[in-house]
C-alpha cells in the first residue's frame, strides 16, 4: 500500500543496519564512495571552495573527531557536521565529475558521501556501516524517482537535492542508530526541509545542492531523534512530498515504487553510473571513441572529423564552437578534438588555454556532428567518431556505451588513475595513494576517524589559491 | 518590467538602509518586533523548546556577542547565528499567538524577528537598522505575494516559510550591508534554499518553518557576500521560483507585484495583523463580543448561546467538540464559551483541564454556531455572540473586525498586557517589564547586544521543564 511507503523504507533501513548487503553491492557501494572522495579533492581546487570557506563558519581542527566537528575536506578546517556537509557536498559535485544514477537523474555520491562524514562525527560509524547506509541512500534516490520522474524534473527540480534530501536523511538516521519510528519521522520531516531549483544551472548553486541536501538531511535525523513532531504520512498527504512537488499532469505514481529494498538500485544497469571524463555524461562515448582513434592515428594528421550521435545527444551538447571551459564540458565537438589531439581528456583539459588553442579550434572548424542512423534512438549516447587524415586514410571507431556503467564498470586501476588525477595540486601524490588505500580498506575500518584525518590534510597548494581569491 | 523585480528589490533595499521609513511605517514595525519578542517567549514554554535545545548545536552564553555566536533566546544558551534563528523562529510561531501579514497569508515577524537577531550578531545593528530591514522584509513578503498567492498557497506550500527564505534573505543582506548587487545575489540564491510543506500543519514542524526561513535567508546573505555564484533571475528563469513555485492553471503574475516600496506593505490595511488571542483568526472577532456579553452578565447564568458567523468561518474552525487545547485553538464554540464564563481568552485558557471542564463542555452542548445574514460574505471574521440567560434576559454583540487589525491597532497597554502574559512562567514580571521597556526603546539603541543580554537570561521554569521533558 502506498501510503505505508516511508514507514516500510524505515523498516528496510533500521534492518539493514544489522543485516547488511551482498557482497556485489558492497563492492559498487565502496567503489562509489572511493570515487567521491576523489572528485570532493577536484573540488578543492574550484573558488566555490574559498568562498565556502569563508561563508561557512569554521574553526582550525585539532585533530580529534567529536559530536561537534566534522572536517571540511582537504583543508586545516573544522566546522559543526550540518555545515562541514554543505562543504563537502558542494565540493563533491563542483566539476561533475561525480557519479549519478538512474532513474533519479540525480548526483548521489555527492549527497551521500559527506552525510556519511558528517554523520561519523556525531556517531561510531564503521566503515560497514557507512557501506550499508549509502546502499540505503541510494535505494530511497532510486525509489522515490520511480514514482515521481521524470515530472519532477519536468517541474524544474534538482532532483540531487530534492531527493537528495530525503535519501540523506534515511542514510543519517540509519548511523544515528535511531529506531525505525524514528528513521521515519527523520524521512518525513526531510520532506519540509527539500529545495533546489534547475534555475541555477550551470552556476556554483548546483553543486551547492548537494551539499545542503546532505546537511538537510542530516538536520532532519537530528530533529527525529528528539521525536520532533511532524506529519505522518508526508509523502502522500494531499500536501505532501509527491503531490507538490509533482504538481501538474503526469502526478507522481507512488505504487510505481515498488518495494524497498526489492530490485535492490545498486544492482540495477544504471543504478550507480561512474564518470570517466570531468565533462557531460553525453560527451562520453566519443571522447572514448577519438582517444581510441588518436591511437589508430599514431601521429598522422586529421583533415575531417564526422561525429555520429543519437538524436538525444543535441539536448545537453549545445556548445558546438565552445569559448569556455564551462562550455567545452558541453561540447562534443570541443571532446572529440581534445581526444584525437592529446589521446585523453581530463581535468587539465579544460582550461580556457585548451579550448582557445589553435589546433583544438582548427580542427572544431573542420567536424560535423550529426545522427547516426546506428544509433538514432540510443539512449546510452553511443557515439562513432570517424576520421579521415591528411594522407587520405580514414578509421573509424564506435563506442556504445561509457566506461563506468555497470556494463563495463570501473577496474581497480581506472579508479585509481582517476583519484590520483583529481587529488592532484591538493595532496601530494603519496598522500593520495595513501588515500587512496585507506578508503580501499573501509570495509575493515572500525572507525571512520581514520578516513576523516586523512582528509583533513591541508595542501599548501589549495591554501594558496584561498588566499589568492581572498585578495583578489 | 517584471524580470528585473529582484534587482528593483535590492535596490530598493539598499537605500532603504540609509534613508528609512515614514514614522507611521517605523512605529508598526516596532510593535510588530515587540510583539513577536513575546511570542518567542510563549513559544518557550513548549515542549518543542527542549527538542530544538537538544537538536541544534549549543553552548554556554559567554555573555559576549560576536560573529558567531547568537543567543537562544529565554535560555543560557548560545549558538551560530544560524541555528539560533531555527531555535528562534520556531519558538516565535510555537502557540500561533504572532503577527500575520496579507496578501502573503504568513507569519512574518516569525521569520523577520529572529533574522535581525542573528544578523546581529554578524554586524553592528543599530535598532533603526533593525526596524527598516525588517519592513523591507516584510515589503518581501506582500509583494512576492501579490504575484503568486493564492496558487502559491493552494498548491501546497507554507508560505511562511517560501516567501520568508526570501523575505529574511532581503533583511539580512541588507543588515550585513551589502551593496545592491549583493542583496539582488541573496535573493537569487535564496529561491534554490526555499521550502515547506503545508502537510507538516498542526505539527511541531510548521512553526520549525519560521525558522529554517530565517536561518536559509541568513545563510543566502552569507553566500552572496562571497559573490558565490548562482542564478541572475531565479525568479523569473523558466525554471526559477515564480514558476516551480506556482505550477498549475493560475501561473504566477510577476507584472501584479509592483515596484517595492510603492504602497508599502507594512501601510496597507492588512499588511500586519497582530493577535489579541492564542488562537485561530478566525475565532477572534467572536472571543470579543463574548468577553463584552461576560460584562453584561455579571453573574447571570447563560441558558443558551448563538454565534453569528460568515461563511467563511466554517472553513478553518473545524471543531465543535474539541477535546485537545490545539482543537480547542480552531473551535468557536469553545473560545466563545470561555471568553463568557471567564472574560478573557489567553495563553492559559488552553490547557486540557479547560478543555475538559464539565462548564466549559455543558454550556458549548448549549451553543449553536450558524451564518449570519448581516456578516454572510464578510472576510474579515465579523461575529455576533447573543446569549440567552437562565432569568429570561437576552443580549447582543457583533464585533466586526479584529483587534490587532490596522484598522483596530493595539494599544501600548494592550500590547505590553499580551506581552507579560507571554513572559509568564519564562521571566520574573520584573525582568519582562524591563525587556519590554528596551523593546520600546528599540529606535534609540546603537546596537541589539542590549536586547540580546536580556534575551539571553535563563529563567528557572522553563530551564526545569526541559529537565523535566529530558527525563520523560
Amino acid at each position: 500500500m502506498a501510503s505505508s511507503f516511508f514507514s516500510d523504507f524505515a523498516d528496510f533501513a533500521a534492518q539493514a543496519a544489522t543485516t547488511g548487503f551482498p557482497a556485489l553491492a558492497q563492492q559498487r557501494a565502496l567503489d562509489g564512495i572511493t570515487d567521491c572522495v576523489g572528485c570532493i579533492a577536484a573540488g578543492r581546487r574550484e573558488p566555490l571552495a574559498g568562498k565556502l570557506l569563508r561563508a561557512l563558519p569554521g574553526r582550525a581542527f585539532e585533530g580529534s573527531i567529536d559530536a561537534e566537528t566534522a572536517v571540511m575536506a582537504f583543508s586545516d578546517r573544522a566546522a559543526l557536521p550540518t555545515d562541514a556537509a554543505i562543504f563537502n557536498g558542494a565540493l563533491a559535485h563542483a566539476i561533475d565529475f561525480d557519479d549519478s544514477s538512474h532513474p533519479a537523474y540525480a548526483h548521489t555520491s555527492a549527497v551521500l558521501v559527506p552525510t556519511l562524514l558528517s554523520a561519523s562525527a556525531m556517531a561510531r560509524v564503521s566503515g560497514t556501516d557507512a557501506i550499508n547506509a549509502y546502499i540505503v541512500g541510494l535505494e530511497m534516490f532510486g525509489k522515490l524517482a520511480r514514482g515521481m520522474n521524470n515530472r519532477h524534473y519536468e517541474n524544474g527540480w534538482h532532483a540531487t537535492s530534492t531527493f537528495g534530501t530525503i535519501a540523506a536523511a534515511a542514510a543519517a538516521a540509519m548511523l544515528l542508530r535511531l529506531p525505525a519510528a524514528q528513521i521515519a519521522g527523520a524521512l518525513n520531516l526531510a520532506t519540509s526541509f527539500a529545495s533546489g531549483l534547475r534555475a541555477h544551472f550551470g552556476t556554483m548553486t548546483k553543486p551547492l545542492h548537494a551539499g545542503i541536501a546532505a546537511r538537510n538531511g542530516i538536520q532532519a535525523a537530528m530533529l527525529a531523534r528528539e521525536d520532533f513532531g511532524c506529519a505522518s504520512a508526508a509523502l502522500d498527504h494531499p500536501y505532501g512530498f509527491a503531490t507538490v512537488f509533482n504538481w501538474g499532469p503526469d502526478k507522481a505514481d507512488l505504487g510505481a515504487m515498488g518495494k524497498p529494498g526489492e530490485a535492490l538500485e545498486i544492482l540495477t544497469d544504471y543504478g550507480l553510473s561512474l564518470k570517466a571524463f570531468p565533462s557531460c555524461g553525453a560527451t562520453h562515448p566519443g571522447i572514448e571513441a577519438a582517444t581510441k582513434v588518436h591511437r589508430w592515428l599514431a601521429g598522422r594528421k586529421p583533415r575531417r572529423v564526422r561525429i555520429g550521435v543519437p538524436e538525444l545527444s543535441f539536448r545537453p551538447l549545445i556548445h558546438h564552437s565552445p569559448k569556455t571551459p564551462l562550455e567545452g564540458k558541453f561540447s562534443l565537438e570541443f571532446c572529440v578534438a581534445a581526444g584525437l589531439l592529446d589521446g585523453q581528456v581530463r581535468i587539465d583539459t579544460f582550461t580556457q588555454a585548451r579550448v582557445s588553442s589553435p589546433d583544438i579550434v582548427g580542427l572544431i572548424a573542420r567536424t560535423t556532428m550529426e545522427v547516426d542512423e546506428r544509433v538514432r534512438f540510443d539512449p546510452e549516447w553511443a557515439t562513432a567518431v570517424r576520421v579521415e587524415t591528411e594522407d587520405g586514410a580514414m578509421h573509424e571507431e564506435l563506442v556504445p556505451l561509457a566506461i563506468g556503467k555497470v556494463g563495463r564498470w570501473f577496474s581497480e586501476n581506472e579508479l585509481r588513475t582517476k583519484f590520483l588525477d583529481c587529488c592532484r595540486g591538493v595532496l601530494a601524490d603519496d598522500r593520495a595513494d595513501g588515500l587512496f588505500r585507506t578508503l580501499r580498506d573501509l570495509p575493515s575500518l572500525d572507525s571512520l576517524a581514520t578516513l576523516q584525518r586523512q582528509l583533513h590534510v591541508a595542501s599548501r597548494q589549495a591554501e594558496a589559491r584561498d588566499t589568492a581569491s581572498v585578495a583578489a
